[in-house]
């Protein structure tokens, strides 16, 4: 099977665990704050639709490592619901005026622009409450643990932290290194180690997959910076330029472009030639790659 | 043993585990977040000491309860932790401009007015994701899921986008008390329900707890609102009269001053009526019912 085919099959169970969690109620106030919730995920308003949903990458590739694990991707679909609720809570306080102050996001009026900035600083907080309710739910405390740790303040909201205080100050190669890694990697890692996690794998294998998606996730951040330089509002659904106008320490600012995208790809070769999970069906992963980085190669 | 003396003894524990979880390290970026975390729980800058770190009323109820259903409070550090953790992420985001809008918490400048909105929502963010690792590690996915539900949409975040969208807008005596029993009560009542569960309670004793804890919980809120309108900037902590300025729906202004006192005094009645936990010490947890009043009594 090839890698679109999995996404395939993959994108409407996703959504229909995601649909699932983000239910809308009756309650007081929640059949509005769920709305938002929906619109925020591409289900509501003007654009609604699978291009304003998001590739749901973290997702898949939880689910892709639980079956080349050897388990049920099925089994793993709290889990893959959990970490792209995980991920929107961030780009809901990303997109905030006190943050990053973007207007657009998968070619939409970002949250706060369309509900206030309160709503949306609590919108994204409901998101994050709700992503640990789910995989609590499904009952894998180490799963648990894996995901608070990579996106509390060792992992992703640490790195965005790291990269506030940067802004607009003259970092090393080594700091961006961190930034990065963290605001973007740590969480991209943890959908594989989960994944691995639920498929039941070994202690060493578990360590195998934490490399990779180490690699691969800041190979990703460093694409997504060289898209912010290169790309066009249509195919990013969101303004490009935004971080250097906002003094962003990005890789094409430290290492220049050319240099940028030499470093994702070698990223990537080394991502794939580190993946040794012997007895295990290990070329999709290796697809998914590649796939990071083709966006702009 | 009196409840005074019990605080005494509960304080510096929970301070440690406190201290223990948001332990200060040297990553880049992570020094200054956890100083962040450490100014705002009251252990840094001007002012820092007890006056500054509040009661520590909800990790309080967590141990008690433990204690009442015959476990060892010891063993409920990590849940009493990572309750105070949620409640103070929940202060600093509330009091940003976009939301309440506070210049003082706890007689100190709030979080943000120190270092900025941006890294006041990240540092918010940032505290629950480190309550949730906490109670992860301590393993116990049921008090896990309990939380994570009291703090989410269907609890603690749902009040508050209630209380948001209701600001200004005349609402109903029904609908305040949702809005109350969720931002506040459902946090109380999740701090009883786990301390219970940790102290191995029966289901019954549970579903007890419970409805003890949501009483309290929304006298709590309504005491609160009080104060607000009557107390003292000394002995608050912060600017009173807020609330009305913000057009906020409380009870005073809905049910007028007297009848408010009456309506938690009556609510703390039935608590205390309520609670019945056969064979178990329930001393100490009716005496923190009066407490919760005599605030304003």
């Amino acid at each position: 099977m090839s890698l679109d085919e999995l996404i395939n099959d993959y994108y409407p169970a996703i959504e229909n665990a995601l649909i699932q969690t983000v239910a809308i109620t009756n309650d007081i106030g929640l059949e509005e704050l769920h709305s938002m919730m929906a619109y925020h995920l591409g289900w509501l308003g003007e654009g609604a639709g699978p291009s304003a949903t998001g590739k749901r990458i973290r997702p898949i590739l939880v689910l892709l490592t639980t079956q080349a694990a050897g388990g049920k991707w099925q089994n793993a679909l709290p889990a893959a619901a959990s970490v792209e609720l995980i991920h929107n809570f961030s780009l809901i306080h990303d997109d905030l005026p006190c943050m990053d102050d973007d207007d657009l996001r998968r070619g939409k009026p970002t949250l706060h622009k369309v509900y206030g900035d309160g709503i949306a600083v609590l919108a994204g907080d409901a998101l994050y409450a709700l992503a640990f309710e789910v995989i609590a739910r499904s009952g894998s405390p180490e799963v648990l643990e894996e995901i608070a740790n990579a996106t509390g303040t060792f992992g992703m909201i640490g790195g965005q932290v790291a990269d506030v205080l940067a802004e607009g100050k003259e970092i090393t190669p080594g700091e961006v290194e961190y930034i990065h890694s963290h605001k973007t990697g740590s969480l991209i890692a943890s959908c594989l180690t989960s994944g691995a996690r639920l498929g039941d794998a070994t202690d060493e294998e578990l360590d195998n997959v934490r490399v990779f998606g180490s690699r691969v996730g800041l190979a990703f951040q460093i694409v997504d910076d060289i898209l912010d330089e290169v790309g066009e509002v249509e195919t990013l659904g969101k303004t490009p330029g935004a971080d250097k106008s906002r003094g962003k320490n990005t890789y094409p600012k430290i290492h220049g472009l050319e240099s940028s995208i030499d470093i994702a790809l070698d990223l990537i070769e080394q991502a794939k030639n580190g993946l040794v999970l012997p007895g295990r069906e290990t070329n999709i992963l290796l697809s998914l790659a590649d796939f990071v980085v083709h966006r702009v190669t």
